[in-house]
């Protein structure tokens, strides 16, 4: 069958050259007679694909010697654990800024594990229509961290303008925009995403910590879980999932050879700026329920007028190869995710259709 | 390049006819028009691959309802602390059986979880001859669970028959040795296997857990490491590694073609017997360090008269296109993997060079 126009959400769209490459290697990786899977994780083969992985990190982001950049297992998910059992000590407290689902999901995890204070909320009424400014946080200057959540996957919503959080380290759960535009690392303690929105296939995760925050992590919970161990190892104290970082490696030799993320923006400011542009050019039925300054460039969220037209509009997305559209089941309505890998013909097509559908609704 | 013979320890050997597979349907899975990768996990298309990855599991093992079968991330390593995170609570104290490097990598990780007691050790001299007899074992009758390594990879010893434990849960990592034959899983309390040996590539867990201890685990630790949480969400809690489990699938697929575990028992009798055959046929030059009735029927470990003769050997082996005969750093000499995966083709290559080289040594 022929490529589809992917919007789904995570695991996603991925680079047809990353997977071409992958294909052509599968069996047979570097003239070696085997397949990267099958290559030891202490060899020479896995070693250069590990390296170039974390030195395109390093290049791509402009990561400084300050930080380790660490390649791990458990998605954002187990670093909603994983950062309160470095960072948080007894007698300390943490803050988190909570706007939308997956910020109260990193509040759960971190609340078995010591005090956690919400800094800043922006619901209103069960919703999350816009992300937090500097006005809406009141932060505690001896907290042990100030985490947010970048991008809101479910809410369509997105941090433009990061919270300054002065000596407090400030920790971002980057998982579904991470490299979607050049950014400034230095303002982040920890930055950590797991891979399967813009870096590569799910069951690898990134994480760049600053290295005062990894020295000081606790050293009483088990070496798995401390930052220290994965950066004196080089990410290789236990066996990683060689395969995801290949991919993860293919994914951004991919995003390099495009001019690398001033080029990445350019092309994703453009395709978000198409649809948001269509939702605007019909306001009597489409609607986006995100205030304009927190839009999300990564997942546009939209309403029709009822929920059946809605229905009806995935139905009519499918039959013209688009998967994905179908809102997040807590919200509903419509959600095309754009990530990297999601190349601007799929969102002409997706515009194509909401003005179709317009007309003929 | 041709196939090599692939002797690595893990990340290991993969059925040619699964990475055949993987490299037909890498950009198109099921004629869904994307990559396996592109899918999302709450999708059908990636649900079915799961399902059958879980469904074989259970046919190939006889798993039975008592039980929960989990696809997690993180290794064994990360076992090593997930298990007494769940089941070992305060006042309780947890009993391993050491018989190598890691089962005492198992030891460190539980210490900082509470109380852990070497319920038995064959260490001799710094090295690990053998694995335990019960009568090695002075077991509480009120530890929290027991724990074993089934094989050992460094130290090529294995067990043919398991502790017994009364009603103490048998707690056991086959990370290098599940599925080499058929056995009785009701034994167990819990079996975790790295999937990167006999299952398929790095990235995956393999976790049996029986429902009461599941039932018993702590709920006052972050639901990431809490078997109940994954239980309850058939392994979907959080995004799996999915292109892994994919593989998984495939590699079972392949073992269920070849007759199961009953077929695959007979084979790996077979690899094993050639090279222990061809150690005893010249024992003034090969030497295991193993006692008989502890062998690896996974990881063969012998030595040559000198360091400088296996040098030797191993780079013989090279040029025949060998790959992974060289020991553990930790205890030199020679090693062959012959996971499931690991032709008899290439153990019969090995096993010819065994004779040749003696001849001209």
């Amino acid at each position: 069958m022929a490529r589809v126009h992917n919007f789904n959400a995570g695991p996603a769209a991925l680079p047809l050259a990353a997977l071409e490459r992958a294909r052509d290697e599968l069996v047979d990786v570097s003239g070696s007679g085997m397949s990267v899977m099958e290559h030891s994780h202490r060899g020479k083969v896995y070693e250069a694909i590990h390296n170039e992985a974390i030195a395109l990190v390093r290049e791509l982001l402009g990561v400084s010697d300050a930080y380790e950049v660490l390649l791990l297992q458990g998605g954002a998910t187990q670093q909603f654990a994983v950062v309160p059992l470095n960072l948080l000590k007894p007698g300390q407290s943490a803050d988190y800024v909570v706007t939308g689902h997956w910020s109260k999901r990193a509040v759960a995890e971190a609340k078995p594990l010591g005090t956690v204070r919400v800094a800043g909320s922006t619901e209103q009424n069960g919703k999350y229509p816009r992300v937090a400014t500097d006005a809406d946080l009141s932060l505690d200057p001896n907290a042990a961290y100030v985490h947010i959540t970048s991008n809101n996957t479910i809410e369509g919503t997105q941090f433009h303008q990061f919270p300054r959080s002065g000596n407090v380290p400030l920790v971002a759960d980057m998982s579904s925009d991470i490299m979607w535009r050049p950014f400034d690392v230095s303002q982040f303690g920890i930055i950590y995403a797991g891979a399967q929105k813009n870096l590569g296939p799910s069951g690898v995760t990134l994480v760049i910590v600053r290295k005062d925050l990894v020295a000081a992590g606790r050293t009483d919970i088990p070496s798995i879980f401390q930052y220290q161990t994965h950066a004196k190892n080089n990410s290789l104290f236990n066996t990683p999932p060689t395969f995801g970082v290949y991919m993860l490696r293919n994914v951004l030799a991919w995003l390099k050879g495009l001019g690398g993320l001033g080029a990445m923006e350019r092309i994703n400011r453009q395709k978000a700026d198409l649809i948001y542009g269509a939702i605007e050019a019909r306001p009597d039925f489409y609607r986006s329920p995100v205030e304009k300054g927190s839009r999300s460039t990564m997942n546009v969220v939209f309403n029709l007028p009822t929920p059946e037209l809605e229905e009806e509009f995935v139905k009519a997305g499918q039959k013209q190869g688009m998967v994905g559209l179908k809102g997040h089941r807590s919200v509903g309505g419509i959600r095309a995710s754009i990530y990297n890998a999601v190349p601007l013909e799929a969102v002409q097509a997706l515009v194509s259709l909401m003005g179709d559908f317009h007309k003929e609704g």
